[in-house]
């Protein structure tokens, strides 16, 4: 028997506005993608969701029944309330009551979650936790910051206010650089594409990589992605950054991996395309700090072994789709912790 | 109606080896203290504990029934299994099957679990927990190491092989000084006895403290609370110390924080005995490192405040029973991680 039940999935980005809805034995049924108006405002915004989702609703819900619609944004967000909190990527969205407003607009009961906590219910419900069968991992999506999401027994862990996962800001380099969250040496600045670009152009005011200088002169807007194909034809300065970036978050997976001891560490977002690039000393750092992992590394030539009590550290299985899959799924978990 | 259930809980230690009855409406009912006789092999310390275990339930189960027996371990520990690895303060006890001998020996079945994730239950429990009506916290246990535990809605979070918890190794100074563990610049290294003895030392060596070397010449083997004595009086570099254990020990929280999102983290064991002396410098550190922090803290005046949303860092209520009063409270939760 086939379930005929569907939900519907909001990834609200600071750029594109997607909405899909899903079955689980089908898959994404269809998705709208639109651009995120945020010129002209978070009510332009919110209609431009609560249209599209009525679209769906009206197309699926003749011949299927809706669990749930969830709703996946950036943070910080107040749950269960479902309210912004300063977010850094939605200006002039703070305090703005996004969970109260699509329900009132739509009449209906919505589920709202950080976006990157959905990215890692996908992750594990339909990508490496799904793969390695193992139902509770720490996903780490690097992206322009670095977003994070914990998923304990197949379900978010949000912490006491909707605020846990933040692994962006877990402590690598004390002293470091000014972080965007008003701290200092945090892994958002050493392991995303932002600080990937600082970097670079670091070592080119230091007059020292002649590759990444002529990167630079030929397309002053560069990117990370830019950066990983120098470093993949072999340019020196560029592997040193990502290998700076994987020791970054070899430091980081350590304190994780001491604290949690969870089957698996998930590592997503753009970023993570350059995977070959880092990994080495990502797991230099992280054997050499984190006994705990070392006592469960049952060795890199069964990483696909889902054995108990190996720790797996592997890249996200899902591409960019993990944010909407994840919204699609949350109507179909609950919110393990409300404190 | 008083329920007439009872535990036995035990508390295993590198010098001491405690055992207690323990009934929910009266507390523990009576403990028996040994000394952990390590020199005599893991055997004779399975056999006395073994031995006051039997006296206990000779004496009390006649009148009462057994929920359980719980035992709380030094670590590392593979759970449920009970087996230890590598502890560093029973040493020859690799590989012994702790849970599977008191098993044998008492043929019935027992609870093994961390020392200091049991402490941390007795705090959610009966201890700053309860006081404040939250079921969730982590614990730090500033002793000759640092432990932790980390407990959700009630229940210690093992991981998926009982290593959980393990605060003392969360990266401080990421090039900072040789750890135990193996890595460098852990918690452990810097918020520890062991680390204000170092501290010390390191300070009296460098012939910029007269009042620690006075300390150090009238009693060569002063100890970390000599240490917290002299910073009372007003001595500016044992005072400086205790600063730098509260800079450590905010740097680790701030990563905490951000992480879970808990209602409450506790600060137990000895050390934190100086709480006065280094909880200026730790909140500073808070505050500057997680915006998750920043977030959620509703003023030190609302500190015995339980109201949702705020985050509590304060001192553990429970003296150092907490580890045995944790071991008798076992039996009465289950573990939440099987993961």
């Amino acid at each position: 028997m086939i379930s005929n039940a569907f939900t519907i999935g909001v990834d609200l980005g600071g750029t594109n506005l997607r909405i899909a809805a899903y079955a689980q034995e089908s898959g994404l049924l269809e998705t709208i993608q639109l651009s995120t108006r945020l010129a002209d405002g978070r009510d332009a915004v919110a209609a431009d969701m609560c249209q599209a989702i009525r679209r769906l609703l009206d197309r699926y819900s003749r011949e299927r029944s809706l669990t749930g619609i969830g709703i996946g944004s950036p943070g910080p967000l107040e749950l269960p309330a479902g309210r912004l909190r300063q977010p850094p990527n939605l200006p002039g969205w703070d305090g703005f009551e996004l969970r109260a407003t699509i329900e009132r607009a739509l009449d209906r009961p919505v589920l709202v979650e950080n976006d990157a906590n959905v990215a890692a219910l996908a992750e594990c419900i339909v990508g490496k936790g799904r793969t390695l069968g193992v139902d509770s991992l720490c996903m780490l999506t690097l992206g322009t910051g670095v977003g994070g999401g914990i998923i304990l027994h197949g379900k978010i862990w949000d912490g006491m206010s909707g605020m846990a996962g933040e692994v962006g800001h877990l402590n690598i380099w004390t002293d470091g650089v000014a972080c965007g969250c008003g701290g200092h040496g945090c892994l958002e600045a050493y392991a995303s594409a932002t600080a990937v670009r600082r970097m670079a152009e670091e070592m080119i005011a230091r007059e020292q990589a002649p590759g990444l200088a002529a990167l630079q002169a030929s397309n002053p807007r560069f990117t990370a992605r830019d950066v990983s194909e120098l470093a993949q034809t072999g340019d020196l300065h560029a592997r040193r950054i990502f290998a700076d970036v994987g020791r970054a978050l070899g430091i980081g997976l350590a304190s994780l991996v001491n604290l949690l001891n969870l089957p698996l560490y998930v590592v997503g977002g753009g970023l993570a395309n350059a995977w070959t690039l880092f990994s080495r000393s990502l797991f230099e750092e992280l054997r050499h700090r984190s006994y705990v992992y070392r006592l469960t590394d049952l060795g890199e030539d069964r990483v696909v072994d889902s054995s108990p009590g190996n720790t797996h550290v592997v890249p996200a299985q899902l591409g960019p789709d993990a944010g909407l899959l994840g919204a699609c799924l949350l109507p179909f978990t609950a919110a393990l912790s409300k404190v």
